[in-house]
C-alpha cells in the first residue's frame, strides 16, 4: 500500500472574512472552503489542506488548524495578503451580497500535492478555478472518491473546462441556482441532476441550503430535509462544511454504497447545522464525534416516520 | 353512537378556475379549496362537502364528485354565478399571481352542515373567513380532530376572529409566509409555529410546497421532504389537496398519535405531488388507495437511510 499521511485532501479557499447579519457583525474572522470543509471531514478521518495564505495569516488560525489535526503540509504560505471576502446577508439569511472581495495571493495559486496526499483516496475539489481542480485531480495517483464543487463564476467563464472536470469526478455538488445555470434553465432539479449525469459523474448531490439537499444517481434519488434550525447565526461555509463532513463520513463508512452515501449526507447536513449556529468555525472547531453522533440521532428523530 | 353519514367533513370554496402556466392554459376548470380536499379526502374516508355553487354549475362537475364518492348533502345549490379564480403562475411554479376573482354566490354563503355531518369525528375548516370557521365549529358535536387552514387576507382584515378560531382547534395549517406573517415576521418557522402554538392549538403543520413541510408540537419537531417530481403541471389546490389527505390518512388509521400524524403527512404529501402532475382534480379522480400506497412505498424509498 502506497504511503500516505492523509485519507482525504482538499483543496479551496483560505480566507479572512467579514461577515455582517442582520443580527451581528464580525470582522476578520477565518473563512474559506477548505477552512471549513477541512473542519468538518476532520472530524471523521485524517485530513490534508491544500491551499494559500499570505504572510498575515495570523498564527493563531493556522494554531486551529492544527489543533483540530488537520495536516498542513498542503498549505503554503507567500508573501503577499491572504485572501479576504466580506459579505452581508439579507433579513432571511438566505439571500446574501459580496461586499468586497480581495483574491491577493489566491490570485496566483496553483495548488501542488505534497508526497503524502496523492494517494489519498478521497478528494474533494473545492470551489476553484475548472483548470486548478483538474491540476489537482492529475496529482492524485488512484483516488476512490472525488467530489468537485463549482460556482456560478465558472459556469460563466469556463464552462467547456467546467465540463472536463465533471467528466472526470465522481460527484458534483452544486447548489439550486448553479444547477440550473449548469442546464441551461432548467427548472426540475431532478432533470438539472439527470443532464449533469450525461457529462460523467455517477453522482449529483444538489444543496438546497435550509431547503435540504437532493442525490440524484443513475437509477435513484434521495431527498433529505435539512436539520431543523431555530437560529442561525451564520451560513458562510454551509455547503462546505457539508461537503467536508459527507466526505469524511464517507471515508470513515468506507465504501461507497447507495447506504454509505445517505448516511454521509445526513453526517454533511448535521455538521453544517451545528457549523451555522455560529461565526467562522466557532462551533466546529471544538466538536466531538459523540456530539455529532447526538445531533445525527435527533435528526432520525425529526424524520422518523416507521 | 349517533348516527352520521360521513367521517370527515370539509367545508371550503368550490370554484371554477381559469390557470395559466408557463406551459398551458386552462379554462373554466373545477378548483376550489373544498373540491381539492374533499377528492384527496375521499380515498381515505367517506368524506362530505359544505360548500355552495351557483345555478351555472356544471352537472358534469357534480357527477365528478358523485363518482369519486364524496357526499354533496352540504354542498348547496344557489341563484347566481359560481365562484371563479384566475391566476397565473411563473416560470419556477413558486410565485402566482391572482388575475381575478369573482366571489359571486361564495359573498353570502354561510355554512350549514346536514344532520348526518355534525357528528363526524374529523373536520377541516378549509380556507374561508374565520368567522365562517367558527360557525361550523359551533355545528359539530364532539369532534376528534380539526384542522383549519388560513390565508394571508384573514390575517390581515380579520387577526382577532383569527386568534379566537385557532384556539378552538387541534391543528393550524398554513404556508411559510402566512406563518411569519401571522407571528408578525418571525424568520424561523420553528419559531413561528412555537408562537401558534401559544395561541392554543395542540400541533402546526407549516407547508413549504416543493420544499416540504414541517409539524411542530409542544414537545417535538417532523420535518418531511416533498416527493421529488421531475415535472409539475399545475401546483393549484397543491395545500388543500394535503391538507385533504392528511385528514383522511387520520381518520383511516384512526387515533391521533405522533405516528399516525406522520405517517398521515406522508400521505399528504404523496397525494398532494400526484395532484400536480395535471390540471384540476384530473390527476386526482381516478386514483385507487393502491396507487397511492405504491408512491407511498416509493416515496419511502427516497428519503430511508437506515
Amino acid at each position: 500500500m502506497p504511503e500516505r499521511t492523509v485519507d482525504i485532501v482538499i483543496v479551496g479557499s483560505v480566507g479572512i472574512d467579514t461577515v455582517e447579519t442582520p443580527y451581528a457583525r464580525r470582522e476578520s474572522i477565518l473563512g474559506g472552503s477548505a477552512s471549513y470543509a477541512c473542519m468538518a471531514a476532520s472530524y471523521f478521518a485524517p485530513t490534508g489542506m491544500v491551499g494559500v495564505v499570505g504572510a498575515d495569516f495570523p498564527e493563531a488560525y493556522r494554531k486551529l488548524y492544527a489543533d483540530a489535526g488537520i495536516n498542513l503540509d498542503g498549505l503554503r504560505t507567500v508573501p503577499g495578503d491572504t485572501f479576504r471576502w466580506e459579505g452581508k446577508y439579507e433579513a432571511n439569511m438566505d439571500n446574501r451580497s459580496t461586499l468586497a472581495i480581495a483574491l491577493n495571493v489566491f490570485e496566483d495559486f496553483k495548488p501542488e500535492l505534497p508526497a503524502g496526499y496523492v494517494n489519498a483516496p478521497y478528494i474533494f475539489l473545492g470551489n476553484i478555478s475548472p483548470q486548478l481542480q483538474m491540476h489537482v485531480l492529475d496529482q492524485v495517483k488512484s483516488p476512490e472518491f472525488v467530489l468537485a464543487d463549482t460556482m456560478d463564476l465558472w459556469i460563466q467563464t469556463a464552462p467547456d473546462d467546467l465540463k472536463k472536470l465533471i467528466s472526470r469526478v465522481d460527484m458534483l455538488t452544486l447548489n439550486e441556482s448553479e444547477a440550473r445555470a449548469l442546464t441551461g434553465g432548467r427548472y426540475s432539479l431532478i432533470r438539472a441532476g439527470r443532464d449533469l449525469l450525461e457529462l460523467g459523474p455517477k453522482y449529483v448531490m444538489i444543496k438546497k441550503g435550509e431547503h435540504g439537499s437532493l442525490l440524484i444517481t443513475r437509477d435513484n434519488l434521495f431527498v433529505l430535509p435539512a436539520f431543523p434550525l431555530e437560529r442561525v447565526v451564520d451560513p458562510t461555509g454551509a455547503g462546505d462544511t457539508f461537503a467536508g463532513a459527507f466526505l469524511g463520513a464517507l471515508a470513515r463508512f468506507g465504501g461507497i454504497s447507495e447506504k454509505n452515501l445517505r448516511r454521509a449526507m445526513r453526517c454533511g447536513a448535521v455538521v453544517a447545522s451545528i457549523g451555522i449556529e455560529a461565526f467562522s468555525l466557532d462551533a466546529l472547531r471544538h466538536l466531538t464525534l459523540a456530539e455529532i453522533e447526538k445531533r445525527v440521532s435527533q435528526f432520525r428523530a425529526y424524520t422518523a416516520i416507521d
